[in-house]
């Protein structure tokens, strides 16, 4: 099976990862490196012997042998460079977010559907054992229904000033949330509150509150001002409840054979008698194999495109992120008014 | 020094704990224990002999010997019982919730007030050695500004019928607020989120998001569907930032010497530019004292009345901690809204 | 089914916990107790109505409705008052130590043995849930061969003037070790090292080695001197490892499956060769029932009378601890030497 | 000031990293790669441009630029070739264990001092900022006399064929323990137990107890076969005592003002009379500096050549080091008799 050719556009702080993941699959074949600065790109190139460097995204475009190109430039860039590659005919990875808005996100799902090319968002964290793990999990029925996720991402971080704590953490959250929730659960609203104590100019702390479509709820944390790392998710099932703390590298999951259950043939009682039952079983730890998540990426993409299937991450993916950050932006500047999530599209 | 009279009315769950507590105190001298059950109350009254029993509230007020009264009997009723023992010339103390309404417990604030009487709220966890540690440390500047407060109080518990999960457990971290917050910092507004995901009938999980007054932020989550239990608060400072652990006995409070700071003497520049610096130092846990908290809690109360002072947790902060908790609940039925907290009388 | 009778000799430390449970039992009719201090007495038979007290043994020896003599006496007495016991016909249960030394408690197990007649030790630990479990794990065969048991038990403890850590602490690690080592694995020799860096007359800090008959190795460590508590135990089998951690109430007891194995196709080969593979599956923290160990330890003692079998930690059990600590007095004693375990009797 | 020229003899498992920090410190110079397999050499020098490689030790010991040899060499060559090497008046770095035998040892010793050249062992782990901290506050005195020192080093590790666990793991251990006494404080003499439950031909399980000079002891367990992972120190002191758990980046060290003391004043009554004391203060987790310890390690070197001293890990520590892990091999053998640790030399 021949490997399928891929350029990297955009030999920046992610460009050399992604280099380094492409090439090294026997699934691809790693032909350019494409950025302004030439330096940068051979720095990049030089790793993988064949690989030829250019500043001019045509030559990229042009090369026939060139199946997919992965974009990973400044988010204001994602689109323009998006469209063109599918109008040459390439599938197209793109680094978070897929766009610098839901209205680029959305040009460039249709154009990808139009002709039928993969579009491919890289949610890294989806493809971590653990993730994979917990979505195996909540799809196999494996929990039940989906109470609520609760995630918190805090630290004592990088604070920065073009963005705020929100889009700096929370799409990895939303990202996870929304490849976890199994199919027909998900959040219908958004209301994000933030705070900027230290006047960095931008948000340092936030909270966002999702209510989900099946009457649960999700809720996320994420905060540059904390003085010890915490990456934790809880989730709980009406079967059993999860918790993933991504700190723990000897018990990265556990899964608690736990629930509350009420008396369903007392229902029609007055609630203030229905009887309450509590369930306290063993907690599983599974084991997770171990791999690198960028690795399994650029696989589930050669996957997408020969099997001629979306990825797991894929455009819609990217969208849904996009259009659960803005509405949550939109709440945090109303004073944390609840904002549905349009679900067009 | 004498000691101070006291009559505990209602026998039911806390009243036992009070009587414990009375009864083993030099400054207290329990001479009734008022319940319309009297065999629940002589079940308390045996253990502390020459303390008598009664079914009627008259034969406590009417007794001179008797400087204060415990109310431990349901809320709806502390309004009540709280109003005729003031008026009887008794200083009163009440179990949380202060009374069933903010109008209710204004009544009982005024009526302490003019009648110059100790009126204080028993919010039991203030007393405690670590929550002391707490509101000495923040008071006393050591942590420089308070930037946020986070608090999570989560475990798989008693579903009730009657009350939601935050009026169930919020009001211990609302009231622990209100009592480490320094001087002119206080919520001024808060938004509440709560799900029902098994259908009790009543929020099972829920969110609180508060803005300080000083531009910081403080947040609850409380939730009785959590696989494991989490009793744990950040309160992050301009100086210093702090975790209390409630659950780790050999190290309940951590204060880190950690920061960061913003270059204000670039503060003209643009923002983008303006200098960032982290500060991490040594982490020390302070050593705690090891007594129980209500005892602490009926000592102050006898100081409060012999000094004829306020007590740490007055009727104030027992109304200010049922105004937010109203404000909250009005919030939670209107999807979240941000609803102020009045501040006057 | 009539309730048993027993009397409690010994009013000291240990007895009220003894009464409690005997009081609180549908077995027991708690019809004595026994001490030359009879307000000490008084004190705790006052908690169990119908409860007699006296100075004098031969009250108690002479009451035909004593089925059973539960000794809490100081271990010097252990076996005149246990002897007494028997001869007249009376079960007995014994505080740990079994007796003073190995020749008495040898005594008291050869006279219960002729007379058919129950003589338990009470090795509390062994009746809390998690012990049961370890045993319920190593007896069927769920942990394999066992490999090792390596037990720490560190604390900033109380230190003693008449008795080293090693007796101090050690006989709960090594009653433990005897209860949960399945059929023919026991230690065959001890070696002790002990120190005592304070200047305290006694050890207060000391290792026990115990080379176990299966090729194993057992391992205690116990410390008077540690700023950090510690319970912990690791016992690795070849099909599964288990580690029970007593001071995490969330995670007593951690299961996991792994395990290093040898090709034995290659075992003739020279070892050099041998294929080494390594088994990393899920980690299982069961269940554990809640109840209070001493309250199962009464039950098993009237299960025992009326079974009329061995207790499951009957004299003999109290022997071999004791045995095995006098072996390890002595190895401290000769520096460390490797004593043999007496098997005899 | 000119960087120091220096040669590695050995491209196996340990010269890259050698390489590595040799060839980024501004002290030296990288000048040769040496191995009898060429290519594996050149692989390492690749990376440092001006470096050249060789099979034959003469290149390098005839080359006047090169002031010091670092040998990373099976330890049965470590003899030799630092003979060599310091016949040619360059100062030698070894790769722990020192040499194959304390005989051997002992003339590489004897042969630098003859030369006035400096000859250090490759102790890592002293060189971390954990350890180097651990050292500063035991010279100090800031953790008062050195009670007792436990240090436990287990795993699922990899079992090896030619070497037990206590000649794999325990050198880390001894040589950390060696570095961080104070001076005058040693241990005089090793008690080892090993088992070989799985039948791999060499112990798999191990524990050393080394009684220490100033009446304190020592303890390590060493372990292939352990489901989890632990690496943890506890020092205890008269003043102070400190947990070092290497597992936790978080809170490496812990030092608590934690003590027992007994009333001097009482000294001259009967012990069971003395009075004891427990001080129990604030815990302090001091914040570490981040710095690989190798090259900490490397620029030792360079000081010790520089400054014509003898460097933290000369070749006298490899010497004791070596010295304890025969008595103990010595021990095992002898079915864990106490052998003392010869002074001599």
């Amino acid at each position: 099976m021949r490997a399928l050719g891929v350029a990297i556009v955009g030999a920046g702080y992610w460009g050399p990862n992604l280099a380094r993941n492409f090439g090294g699959s026997a699934d691809w074949d790693l032909r350019w490196v494409c950025d302004l600065d030439l330096d940068r790109a051979s720095g990049i190139a030089a790793r993988n012997p064949g690989t030829r460097v250019t500043a001019s995204l045509d030559d990229v475009l042009d090369d026939d042998a060139v199946d997919a190109v992965a974009i990973a430039t400044p988010p204001s860039t994602h689109g323009g460079i998006g469209l063109a590659a599918i109008d040459a005919g390439k599938h197209v990875l793109v680094e978070k977010p897929l766009a610098a808005s839901v209205a680029e996100g959305e040009k460039l799902v249709r154009a990808a559907g139009r002709q039928d090319l993969v579009l491919m968002c890289d949610h890294t964290y989806c493809y971590t054992p653990a993730v994979q793990k917990i979505r195996e999990l909540t799809n196999s029925g494996e929990l039940g229904d989906i109470h609520y996720v609760d995630s918190v991402r805090i630290n004592l971080g990088l604070v920065q000033h073009d963005v705020d704590v929100m889009w700096d953490l929370a799409p990895h959250d939303i990202s996870i949330l929304d490849f976890v929730l199994p199919e027909g659960v998900e959040p219908v609203s958004v209301a994000a509150h933030g705070a900027d104590p230290i006047g960095a100019g931008v948000a340092c702390v936030a909270y966002l509150t999702m209510p989900l479509s099946n009457g649960g709820i999700a809720h996320v944390h994420v905060n540059w001002l904390s003085p010890n790392k915490q990456r934790a998710t809880i989730i709980g099932g009406s079967r059993r409840m999860l918790v993933w703390n991504d700190l723990d590298p000897a018990q990265r999951i556990s899964m608690f054979d736990k629930g509350i259950e009420l008396d369903d043939a007392a229902a029609g009682e007055t609630r203030r008698q229905r009887l309450i039952s509590y369930r306290v079983g063993d907690m599983i730890a599974p084991a997770l194999p171990e791999y690198e998540a960028l690795g399994a990426m650029v696989t589930e993409l050669a996957g997408a495109i020969r099997e001629k299937r979306a990825s797991r991450t894929d455009g819609e993916a990217g969208l849904r992120v996009l259009r659960l950050l803005e509405a949550a932006s939109a709440s945090m500047a109303g004073g944390g008014i609840l904002m549905p999530i349009s679900r067009l599209a």
